[in-house]
């Protein structure tokens, strides 16, 4: 990915390796507590992985039932690393039930800041 | 600001005077460049105001037309104020025609990380 990166630079290409996934959910009436305290565990644990930059986790104001999972991933490689982990294992196992929708990941490629400010 | 975040501390209430919004942005054909290009200035310009920890431009890997705002406040208070810029002005001046449709803004508490964290 370095190699990629400053070869890019070289040629004066600044495409970014970053894969950005925002994770929208909705959850069910009475669920929220249990999964924000399952979320945040799961956070708590990913930014500790060397590919992840930033795991945020935001609550809609008009509709407190609907979350998201900011993830930014230093390389797609990464996000497939996360996948692997005990602890998104015990995430997934543990909200499954508790959401209204089957939540849906949307991708992103970072444009600003670059790489290093994340 | 500060006050009311040790008072909150103070009786076990970790509410976060932060304010997050995602502002989601559908471009014209052939405008994707002028619109990426008029929204770095304003998110170079912006990440200088104390009031805002981040503020981060991404674009969906899926339909390259479509992009997030991902604004950062301290407080809503400094929401209010970057509304108040030149560098807003300009940018919501030369965005205005090169959009397929409204934007649209959604507001989020922030749960992960610590405010400190972003």
């Amino acid at each position: 990915m370095v190699l990629r990166r400053r070869l890019a630079e070289a040629i004066g290409d600044h495409r970014s390796d970053m894969l950005i996934v925002h994770v929208h959910v909705q959850v069910k009436p009475g669920q929220e507590d249990a999964f924000v305290a399952a979320t945040l565990e799961n956070a708590r644990n990913s930014v500790q992985e060397p590919g992840i930059a930033r795991f945020d986790v935001i609550r809609e104001t008009a509709d407190r039932s609907r979350f998201v999972l900011v993830e930014v991933y230093r390389s797609p490689e990464a996000a497939l690393r996360h996948k692997e982990t005990a602890h998104y294992a015990a995430w997934r196992d543990a909200v499954a039930d508790m959401m209204a929708a089957p939540r849906n990941g949307v991708k992103y490629e970072n444009l600003f800041p670059a790489d290093e400010g994340w």
